[in-house]
């Protein structure tokens, strides 16, 4: 089932299971990370921003896309990959609320060969709300064997 | 305390605590993200890739770097932000171990106006563990007001 650097096509796409963000992914990310911004955990302020209401992590939206990314991806990729190498061109698009559910959307932007035995694999990931509004993009790059 | 997009010199850096990288912290996110990929969390099959033992997420690290960072960074910007605007080039460049300690480099990288009201700073992110390399780098980007 392994898929190597040859075999992904520019313009494929595979979209994820759903995700329904909760208030309880929102405690949960804030105990791990420690990050307790006022706007993700302080109604009383977040009431007085643009958005009227608390506001998900933006990064927590991120690492759910990649964790559902990840159940796709990764069966293809068991003895392929070599590194995930890094992220471009993040950008949070449209806040993402709790009871928002989320959907990915990943195409095959780019192959770049890197040497005799390695490539570099770009996707195009759209992060998308129940009304097909596009929220979050980024462009992850992963480091992917050749075909041996 | 608020600082506005005027106040932000480009070159001015500041230095995080340091967090030690924790199993919990693994499971942790595992659980919240729904990543279960086995470089992260099968052993077995860990040992056999040319880390030789399980990696934390990459984006695990990541995201405990914007918390680090928020601590410092949240009370200058609690009456200027209007929104985490993107993460540009975001680099795996070391992996980071259970038991590792990472630090966070914050250095203000540009100021750029966007119109009468607002501009985006974009700092330059550098994850350092306790040996001093440099593990993790991004740019994220910060939409402000500019001074009232």
């Amino acid at each position: 089932m392994t898929r190597f650097f040859e075999e992904f096509t520019p313009g494929e796409e595979i979209v994820t299971h759903g995700r329904t963000v909760t208030e309880a992914d929102v405690a949960n990310f804030a105990g791990v990370t420690g990050d307790i911004n006022p706007l993700h955990m302080d109604e009383e302020y977040a009431r007085k921003t643009r958005f009227g209401r608390r506001v998900p992590h933006g990064q927590l939206i991120f690492v759910l896309a990649l964790g559902l990314a990840e159940r796709v991806i990764a069966p293809l990729l068991h003895e392929s990959i070599i590194a995930f190498y890094g992220v471009d061109k993040m950008r949070f698009i449209k806040p993402v609320f709790v009871g928002d559910t989320i959907t990915l959307k990943r195409r095959v932007e780019s192959a770049e060969p890197r040497d005799e035995t390695s490539g570099v694999i770009t996707f195009d990931d759209r992060v998308m709300n129940q009304d097909g509004q596009l929220c979050l993009r980024y462009f992850p790059k992963y480091l992917l064997k050749r075909r041996p």
